[in-house]
C-alpha cells in the first residue's frame, strides 16, 4: 500500500504561554492570527519575537497562536549554530531538561529556563487515516521522498494521532533541504519497518 | 558487508581561479592554508570573502586552495534563502547553466556568472577501496546514518573515485543536520539499491 502524504515545512517558531505574551508584548495581549495553518485552530500569528542566545539571536521568528500551556521555541539545527545553543530533538510537548532561551517582544523581554527544542520529524493524522493505514500514536515510522537529486528515507518519523489532525508530514527546514522539498513534494509512508 | 564510512560536513565556500583571487585578494595573490583537508593536497585558506546574492549576503565564507581552473561556489540550500538564489543540486565542476554571484574580498569585488552549486552528495574513495567494495566511479548508492532521533537513508549518493581520495562521505550543513551527524557519527554504505 503506497500512502502519499502533504508535505508541511517548518520555519523555526515559539509557541508561548499567555504568561509570557503578558510580559513580551503587553499585559492581556491577544495574538492577531495571520494565517491559519492546516491543523485545525493553529494559526501564525502576526506577532514575531527575537530569540538571543549564548552566542547570537535570531530576528523575526514567527508566534503561533492560540497560546499554549507551556512556551516551547522550535529551532532547526542550523539555527543552533546560530544561538549558540544546543536543543535536543524532542516531539512536541517533551520539555523536560531542555535549554531556555531569551525572548524579546515589542513591549519587553523574558527569560525563559527551558523549552527550545528541534522537534522530531513527525505525521499527524486523524484516528481514521490511523485506522486506514493502520498505525498507532507515537509509532516510529519512515517515509520516503523522492526529489530531484535528493532521494532519501526518513527513520525515526513519529505517528501523532489528534481527532482535529490533518494527514500531513512535519519537517523542520534542514529536513526538507536535504530532501530537495518543494511545491508539489510528497511524502510515502512505508509503513513496515526495514 | 557493512562498510562504515567517516563524514565530512562542508559548510559553505567557494574554490576560486587564479583570475578571480588576482581581482578580489590582488593581482598575484596566493592562497595561504589555514587546514589541511582529509583529500590530498587540499586545503582551507586563512583568506575569506563575502558572497551578495539578489537578497542578501553571507560574510566570512571560507576559500577552498589549492586555485582552481573554475570559480566554483557551494551553498547549503538554506543559503539559497538567505541569498535570494537557486543553485542546482550538481557534481563538482558540472556547473553548465548554474547562477552567478558577486564575491567580494579584501582587495575588490569580482561579479561570477556562473559556478554556484549546491554540492550533489558523494562519498569520496581510492580505486581500491572501489574494487574492494564494488563500486565505480559515478555509481549511485545509498547511505544508512543511524543517529539519536534522526535515523535515515540517502539515496542520490555520487560515489567519486580518485587516486588521491580518502574514503569519507561529503554531506552539507543541511544534510547533516538532517540526519543528526555529530562527532564520531559514521554513515554505512548499502551498495545495493533497493
Amino acid at each position: 500500500m503506497n500512502i502519499r502524504i502533504p508535505i508541511a515545512v517548518s520555519a523555526r517558531h515559539a509557541h508561548l504561554s499567555q504568561a509570557t505574551i503578558d510580559q513580551v508584548f503587553g499585559a492581556g495581549y491577544q495574538l492577531r492570527p495571520r494565517s491559519w495553518l492546516s491543523q485545525t485552530g493553529q494559526f501564525a500569528a502576526q506577532e514575531t519575537v527575537t530569540l538571543v542566545g549564548p552566542k547570537g539571536q535570531l530576528r523575526n521568528v514567527r508566534v503561533m497562536g492560540p497560546p499554549r500551556e507551556r512556551d516551547q521555541i522550535e529551532i532547526s539545527r542550523t539555527d543552533e549554530f546560530e544561538l549558540g545553543l544546543e536543543a535536543p530533538v524532542r516531539v512536541s510537548g517533551d520539555l523536560a531538561g531542555t535549554p531556555g532561551i531569551t525572548v524579546h517582544g515589542s513591549a519587553g523581554s523574558c527569560i525563559l529556563n527551558t523549552g527550545v527544542i528541534s522537534a522530531r520529524r513527525h505525521i499527524h493524522m486523524s484516528p481514521q487515516d490511523a485506522t486506514r493505514i493502520g498505525v498507532q500514536d507515537g509509532q516510529p515510522v519512515r517515509v520516503r521522498i523522492d526529489s530531484e537529486g535528493r532521494d532519501l528515507v526518513f527513520g525515526d518519523v513519529t505517528v501523532r494521532v489528534g481527532p482535529d489532525f490533518r494527514l500531513e508530514l512535519h519537517l523542520d527546514t534542514d529536513e526538507a533541504n536535504a530532501a530537495g522539498v518543494g511545491k508539489g513534494t510528497y511524502a510515502e509512508l512505508l509503513v513496515t519497518e526495514a
